[in-house]
């Protein structure tokens, strides 16, 4: 593959065994923190998230009653990622999501911040006209601009409505933080489910075939559960929640989705990638049914 | 003011602009622990809670959709501890409260352990003989002596109640630890809810009208979510619990409240801080009301 | 007594003073984690869950207004672990069993890893041949061989299964990670109950007036709760729901118990050691009972 | 003062207690690090270097055998940084540095990364164009561009060079890591001594009557001393080696100097943030001789 | 024994297994840390040493050439401390030390902070009225008053010159910190070796033939390899100058010691603990020649 | 390949980009830990090793004045482990490095305990029978069985001696802890260098033109610098000796080599990963030269 010149070997994410050209799924990582303003440190998600998965070994779930290991998802490795140049950066994201894409499989990303995204989802969108977006975050990320940036992990989700350019296409979930101006925007553009999941899961009809972008900043959850993560917020969400919306998700017609904002280190007991590690497979086994 | 001679210069609490004379609430921190019996640091943690609320910059609070930067509150900074000094340290904290009561503002006090709201409570009291307390705990803090002291972070409340003499007038809210005597005690003196804020939610219309001093010992939280704390106790409240209780404490007639208990350091990921310094934020906002 | 030789000295659990003649619980530690896959340091357990019982001092408990102090509990010590004999320091665990059981007490032993729980079972079985089971645990534990092994924390319910030869007298509760192979074994050959107490305890019946051996794995836990043990898993119980179980199981005939996989310094604020003196509490509270 | 809108109120540094108008040294802290490729986190320095000094409260000097309270040193508080605004940040650095330099006193800033240095050498370069550099540091910062930027903290000491654009102006001290390039830029640029200070106290007095600019990235120190920074490199100076060093340079006449690359959370034992303050102590006791 | 009342079980440290009644030296634990300004924690300084000791299991000094196993050592275990009441607490570790002395039994004790020096002392000087001593410290310790305080972890040596009311008979090693006052004061009253050990080696002639109490604050180590101290001090000692120290101590009369200061949760590789542990270690070992 | 079904992908070490068949120097992970009896995490060095070399990029050596990017080394990735057998897990060590060896290349590993040095030099000495061996380490490893059991990372190099059957073929350099029984082996059997590298260094010479097997035990160097390793030991070596030995050890012919025991997650700073990169980095620019 041309693309080759832009990875750089990684761990295999455990169970993703399939071959590129067999494969339904493809796992890359991309360890980009560069507008990561507070406490960095995502870039290094990737390679934790695969070594709890191959230190735990545990490839099945006993909420799906399915074994990753009867999946089609290729591991690809990471991005590699040039350090201060979020541009280039950001293109080879989008390259490499490109690839994907029109080899007709579904690209799953491990980041890195929010911002990834993006790029993630402009490859997407192009074979995608209708794409909608489920955001499950604690924050808005809608801002216009964070200190005169516009493209930063704060401004992701108004960047991709720039690109969408059409109201109630993304989804807002379990968001409990953002300016008042971002709230203002939200309102008026986008789908709105504050603090949890549940009028979500009673809304999720509305989006019955479409194509779905998911992604999932780790920051949703509790940060009691999940506090290895660079802003985050009280009052989030629980596993059992997730493993709820998972059920209900899993019917919608997902096309690319992305797990972000994993900052391990900041962790001592390392619970954090842990718990990422299984969030993370719980998503692929459902991606792969 | 006179009396900025007992006060050190701080950071401001982000978003608490407002000038002295101008402000409805002022806040201070009372870094004192020296009675601390098993993992002390609250020292620690006004400095902590305003670095955190500082590179957080999040003024706007989704749940009651206000902007802090709205509210008329004033930083005064540090009430300086003579450390070692019991006595002379908890004078300037009672100093300081008069002060700020004396200007019909409402004291607020960012600690130091538990008995720094006894001289609160003290100056408080001299302008609201009818004082109600609710205490926010996971201990009762009602012993008669702690290794025969008589003023310790384990008596507050026992020495709070010598001073308002009146049966019923202190709500002890989430208590969830104590030993059988301090048990026996809230049985006949106090008004005891145990474990969560159910049932104190279910009374609190006693308290409509009355002059109310909040408390709220982070320790209240479960540990899960705030580990940084000296004595955790298992079994706590999450922050959602919290927020279903302030919207309905904001309809009361708080004249003064503390945070105590915090002790930073002890959470190496720092989320204790992240999440206290929102627990203000949110109590600063319905104050601000 | 003959066994001294085995036992190392260490502090007091507190409040259980007790001594060996005159006491209806026996509590003594085995820190042996021989068999650790991933993240060791059980070993360290006995330690540290005494030290925090002793700096806490707390032997009150609000949920059962009971005092530990006013139960009969002895403290004999620690088992002297080999380290590196496997076989070698089983034996002297369950010649430590069988001595407190011949003595018509209940022994109760704080791990050390989940292996530490089939010498015990075994000299408790050896008294009550109608021996139940109940297992706590975020893992089946019960593979027929780990890496070839075939006594291992992730067989020793598959050994104890065969100690036994008996279908559904093992009721494994709380269970959310396995191989597929072991939950095929589970559906045939014991009671199992996924993810939370709830459906155990709508059983809890089946289990009147048959002598049960309680094996509390601290992974059962959320892992935001007690992130301190070798492998957390996501999606546990809380510290309520376990009061709520314990509310059931004090009606039981609990003949033995242990409280096995804490590894204390994986989590750096401590509180994992500080809630599993709590859990041991509150068991010891109903075992006296 | 004007600049004050630049300023945001902090704790004094201990024993800094002189008026601005009276003190003859004028310490300020820049928290910026936001080109820090690897471990940021500098951010926090200011804020942790004048807690410590703050809860040890020894200003006194058995080295110089002086006390730091007998100095005239004034304390001006950190400049408010722009997250995210590089230009505005280090704008607002040399307006606050140019304004103390007018004012005939000596800057002392507490970094923040490296890049901070730039702005103040280019305000105390107007005021002595004969400046030399004295930089205390174990990389040489000399690239020419990081990541196609101009503006790093690993090319700040190359775009000092490109303002002062004379040779042997620029002392780099303690240096141990580097590309091949930067020490080809260093060999016919700078003064260069590897590894430890003895070559340069030898040389030490090539210096005497220049105007001096001393920066200390307190990664010129061994990281078992100081592990809380951001790239450290083995090999590196103890304190005493330090004060010996400081022994010669207090009769050069030094014009302005700051510590920088302090990343205190790095170091879960603090112990990097407590030698910082010693080392800026001592540092300001020989500049207020 | 009648003190047995007064002791609280422990484990042993490894190689003291002699009985009280034939042991030459007798070890006890005394976790006394009330009065500790910053960063308390030594009071769990005994469990953590005697621990590190059992896991390493090294008793063999490569250095001395000796095996701890086969000198006549005892551990008693430690005085129960009563948190909070600091003159019953020196009571009991004062009746303790003149127990052991009663004995003809050299008391060596592990800390605690250094106050608990001062009972241990008063003990020992009763039966040797020449008694010198020999202080490894980073700290004077020598104030009159500490926040008011005469009995202090700041005032201990101050105050045990009031009890020997003898110039020169306190020898203070490795000093690099006090206020100006306390180096008056020891100027006049003491022998003060400051900053390492090299000065008091070549004057330790004088203290041949008289009875010497060794009290050793963890802190004059360096931080780099002692980072759990309440008040690290950059500029310390190394293992090997400790070393050579005991080379020349091993040959005067040592009636008494201890270790104190060693606060080892701060650290959380536990590399403190493990090196005081050796400290220990070797200075028994010279102890029992 | 034939040995590539025993390796896992894993990321290169930074610099070694040579093809295997281009290659003078082959280096491949081997994160074996199943022998460490105390504080295992030695599986995680090579993953942490080759992360911190890829985020530092720093592949200049200033003290041989050499680039690592022009040396021909390969990283072959990581052996894989079967967790819990240790048998087939130094099986596939051996059968990896007699790979390397017989296509002319130098075997370096990064371990993993120190066990793992036995399978490897078991392959190196079939292609040269007059092996000498020098081992870097705090600790003898010259046990005849440690619990019961002849292979042990505290037996390896009695078990290397079994193998060579040579007396003075091993140098023991850096040594500060043992049995007495393992000191009395290494008097007779082995070249001993005790507590430094200076009587070694004069003796190198002895060396000259045999073919070389270094093992290198990062507890060699002082745990000040090093905490992440299980056994630390005080009294270490620092990064200058260390370098000076690797100028005089570059002239000997080393044909093969290791680093072993880091066990990174024991230093929450990560400074002992950041030291052993740097460390195998001089290593491997000596062994390219």
């Amino acid at each position: 593959m041309e693309i080759k010149k832009y990875i750089i070997r990684s761990k295999h994410y455990e169970g993703c065994t399939a071959d590129f050209e067999n494969a339904d799924v493809v796992l890359f990582g991309a360890g980009f923190d560069g507008t990561s303003s507070y406490r960095p440190g995502s870039r290094f998600a990737p390679n934790s998230i695969r070594n709890e998965a191959y230190y735990f070994q545990e490839d099945y779930s006993p909420y799906f009653q399915e074994d990753l290991k009867n999946k089609k998802i290729h591991d690809l490795g990471d991005v590699e990622i040039i350090f201060g140049n979020k541009e280039k950066s950001l293109d080879r994201i989008e390259t490499i999501s490109r690839f994907i894409m029109q080899n007709n499989k579904i690209p799953v990303c491990i980041g890195g911040e929010h911002l990834i995204t993006y790029p993630i989802v402009k490859a997407v969108y192009e074979m995608h006209p209708d794409l909608h977006i489920i955001q499950l975050d604690a924050h808005l990320d809608a801002m216009d601009e964070l200190f005169g940036e516009k493209f930063s992990h704060g401004t992701v989700i108004r960047r991709i409505y720039d690109l969408i350019q059409k109201p109630n296409h993304i989804y807002q979930v379990g968001i409990r933080s953002g300016s008042w101006e971002e709230f203002q925007f939200a309102e008026t553009h986008t789908r709105l489910f504050l603090f949890n999941t549940i009028n979500f899961i009673n809304s999720i009809d509305e989006l019955s075939n479409k194509p779905i972008y998911l992604t999932l900043d780790v920051d949703v959850f509790d940060p009691s559960l999940l506090p290895g993560t660079g802003t985050p917020e009280a009052g989030g969400i629980f596993f059992q929640e997730y493993i709820e919306l998972l059920r209900k998700i899993k019917q919608l017609n997902i096309v690319g989705a992305d797990i972000v904002e994993l900052s391990p280190y900041i962790d001592s007991a390392n619970v954090s990638a842990i718990v990422a590690s299984k969030v993370l497979r719980e998503l692929l086994i459902i991606l792969g049914m």
